[in-house]
C-alpha cells in the first residue's frame, strides 16, 4: 500500500458549546487542522458522525460541512459505525490515499450531543447496540457495560475499587490537557462515592456526553515534505468485527472485534505490543478500558484491570493509557472519539503532549471500539 | 490505480416487506450477490443506508449485517450522504480494492421505509436537506423539487405535460423488471390526472416510499477471472458536492455537482456523453431526470426534457435512461438506490435484462444525487 501521514491536526475543546452549531465546532477544527498542515486545497473530506440525525435532524454532513468550510465542489462523504465512526473515517481517509484517488484528504469528526435532552440522546446512541436483542429489552450502555464488569468481576473476583485507578488516570492527565472536559483530579474516596448509573458502574467509571470535533489532514508521504506540518506515519489501519449484542457472543469477557482488529494492525506494521509507547484506547466505561488491554495483548484474559492497579498505565509507566484525559476526563463526544484519539497520539509522537508527555515516544496506537465492541478501529502511528 | 471488477450482483424486489426486518432484506441481496459471483470469502463489507437511525431505531449496520449474514469478523462501515449514500458506498468499496487493503469487497445498500408513519419518513427524508435554512422552514423535498421544476418551467416555457414522458418510460420498463415496484405502464392522461404532491409535482413525477437492498460484489481485475461472475470493469468512479440548500446556489437550474462529478469520470474513462449506450439516472422527481441530463452533458441547459418529448430515453434510443423503471417504477429505497443502479448497469452490460435490454450495450453510466444535488457519485462501468 502507498504509504500515508498525518500532517495536520486540530481540535475544539470538549465540553458544552451552547453558542456553535454542529457545523461550527466541525468548521473549528478544520480550519485549525488545514493551518497546521499548511494545506491549501485537498481531494476529499470525510466526515463521522453518529447522532445527528436523530438529535440535530441533519444527515448529510458531508456535503455540508464541505459546503460550510467553503469546499464547495469537493467530494465528501459520512463514515458511520456508532462509536467507533471517527476511526472508521480515519481509515477510509487513508485508503483514499492508499488508492491513489487522493493525494490529500481531510477526516473530521464531529458530535454535538447536548443539543437534546439526555434522555433522547441515551435513547440515540442506545441504537448502536442490538435495537431488537438489547434496546427492547430497556437496555442502554450503561446497562449492558454493567453486565459485562459484573460478570467480569464475578469471573476473575476483582472488587469495585480495582476499577478506580482507570478514572484517577485520566482524571489525572485531562488537567494538563486544554481541550479536555473535566480538568480536576479525583481522589479514590471520590470515585468510590460516586453515584452509580447501573450497579456496579458509577459516573466515575462512564465518559460524558458532551460536544466536540478533531480533525486531521493525511498526505501521501511521498509528498509529505511540501507541508508544513511534521508527518507522523500511518504504520497500520486496520478494522474488525464483532456481534452487536453482547449476550450473541460465545464469551462475553474476551473482546474478539478487539483482538481480530489489534492482531491485524500488529501484523501490517511488523510490530508487538511491547513495541507501543502510548496507546490511546477507548474508555467509554472502566470495563471497556481492562478488556481492551486484555484483547490487544497487553495483558492477560483477567488481568487488565492490574496494570492500572500497579501503576503501569500512567503518562511515564509502562503502557500509558489516556494520556490527554481519554474518553472518561477529555470527553467522548461519541462520532468524534475516534479523531481525537489520532490527534493526542500525535501530539505525543510530535512532542507537543506538555506535562503528559510519555518521554521517547516513537510508536503510537489508538482503538476506537463501537457499541460494545461491535467494531473496532485500531491505527499505529510512527515518526 | 488498481483496476476494479464487479463480479456478482443481487437485489430483493423493491416494494413493501412487512414479513421482513431491515437485516433480512439485506441478507437476502448479499447472499444472492455472493452466490452470483461464487465467491467464498471477502474482506470487507460496505453498507449505505440513510435513515434506519431514525425511522428503526438502528444504527450500526455495518457489523450488525456483517454478523447476520454469518460474517462476523471482518471488516464493516456505514457509509451516508443522503440519497446517494448507495453511490457513496460503492465508490468507498472500490477504493478500498484499489488501495490494495482488500482484493474482494462486498457493497450492500439497504432501506426500510415502511415500518414507520409516513410522516415521520418524510420527516427523516427531509434531514437530507439544510435543517436550518430549508426543514425549518417546512419544506420537505418534495416541495423543494416543486420550487426547481417551477423555476425550469418559468425559465424555460416548459407546460406541465413536457414532463410526462419521463414518467411514463420509467413505467413502460419496470413492466418487464420482476424486482421493480410498479410493473404497469401509465398513459399521459393518468399523468395529467394524478394527484399534485406539491404544483407543479405530481404523484407520478415522483419515486415512492419502499423497502429493498441491493448488493454487489467487487474484485480486483487481476483475480476476476477466478470468480464465476462475469467481469463488468468500473472505469470510472468519482464524486462531488455542492450546497444543501437550492437558495444557496449560484443557479438553481445548474446542477454544479452533476456536472463536476460527470466530468470527473468521464476525464478518468476518457470517454464523452456519445460513449454512453446507457445511464442509469437518478430520477427521484422528473425535473432531477431533467437536470441530470444536462449536467452530464447530454442536453443543452433547459433542454433536458426534450430528449424525453422526442423519445431518445427509451431502451431503443439516443440515451436510454430508468432501463429497469428507474426510481420513479422501480421504487428509491434511498440509501440502496446507487447499488440498485449499479446492478442494474450490470445487468445491461452483461445482456440480462430482457425486454428492456439496450442492444450491443458496451459502456453504462449510473449517477446517484443526494439531496437536491448536494452529493453527487457517479460510475461507468464498461464490458
Amino acid at each position: 500500500m502507498r504509504e500515508v501521514s498525518v500532517i495536520g491536526i486540530g481540535q475544539t475543546p470538549v465540553g458544552e458549546h451552547w453558542e456553535k452549531s454542529l457545523k461550527e465546532l466541525a468548521y473549528e477544527s478544520i480550519t485549525a487542522a488545514v493551518q497546521d498542515a499548511g494545506v491549501e486545497q485537498f481531494g476529499a473530506l470525510y466526515v463521522s458522525n453518529m447522532i445527528s440525525g436523530q438529535v440535530t435532524g441533519q444527515m448529510h454532513l458531508g456535503a455540508l460541512i464541505a459546503d460550510f468550510c467553503g469546499y464547495r465542489g469537493i467530494e465528501s462523504h459520512l463514515i458511520e459505525s456508532a462509536c467507533a465512526s471517527g476511526g472508521s473515517a480515519v481509515r477510509a481517509g487513508i485508503l483514499a490515499i492508499a488508492s491513489g484517488a487522493h493525494d490529500v484528504v481531510v477526516v473530521c469528526g464531529v458530535e454535538k450531543m447536548l443539543d437534546s435532552l439526555s434522555d433522547r440522546v441515551v435513547g440515540a446512541l442506545a441504537t448502536a447496540a442490538d435495537a431488537e436483542y438489547e434496546v427492547d429489552q430497556g437496555a442502554n450502555f450503561a446497562a449492558i457495560n454493567a453486565l459485562a464488569m459484573k460478570r467480569y468481576q464475578y469471573e476473575f473476583k476483582v472488587p469495585d475499587d480495582a476499577f478506580a485507578p482507570f478514572s484517577m488516570n485520566a482524571h489525572a492527565n485531562a488537567v494538563h490537557n486544554p481541550n479536555a472536559m473535566f480538568r480536576f483530579a479525583i481522589s479514590k474516596e471520590r470515585y468510590l462515592k460516586s453515584a452509580k448509573v447501573a450497579p456496579p458502574i458509577n459516573v466515575m467509571d462512564s465518559s460524558p456526553i458532551c460536544d466536540g470535533s478533531a480533525t486531521v489532514v493525511l498526505c501521501a508521504s511521498e509528498i509529505a515534505h511540501k507541508f508544513a506540518g511534521k508527518p507522523i506515519k500511518v504504520l497500520a489501519t486496520a478494522a474488525a468485527t464483532d456481534s452487536l449484542a453482547l449476550h450473541d457472543r460465545f464469551d462475553m469477557l474476551e473482546m474478539r472485534g478487539v483482538r481480530l482488529s489489534a492482531q491485524r494492525a500488529y501484523e501490517q506494521a511488523g510490530l508487538t505490543p511491547a513495541d507501543i509507547d502510548v496507546f490511546e484506547l477507548h474508555d467509554a466505561f472502566s470495563i471497556m478500558a481492562t478488556l481492551s488491554l486484555e484483547g490487544s495483548g497487553f495483558a492477560e484474559r483477567g488481568q487488565g484491570y492490574r496494570l492500572a492497579l500497579e501503576g503501569e498505565i500512567a503518562p511515564h509507566a509502562r503502557i500509558p493509557i489516556c494520556t490527554r484525559g481519554g474518553l472518561k476526563a477529555r470527553g467522548h463526544p461519541v462520532g468524534a472519539t475516534g479523531v481525537y484519539q489520532v490527534v493526542e497520539v500525535v501530539q505525543q509522537l510530535r512532542g507537543e503532549a506538555g506535562a503528559t508527555q510519555v518521554t521517547d515516544a516513537k510508536i503510537g496506537m489508538t482503538q476506537n471500539i463501537g457499541g460494545s465492541g461491535a467494531t473496532v478501529v485500531t491505527h499505529i502511528l510512527g515518526k
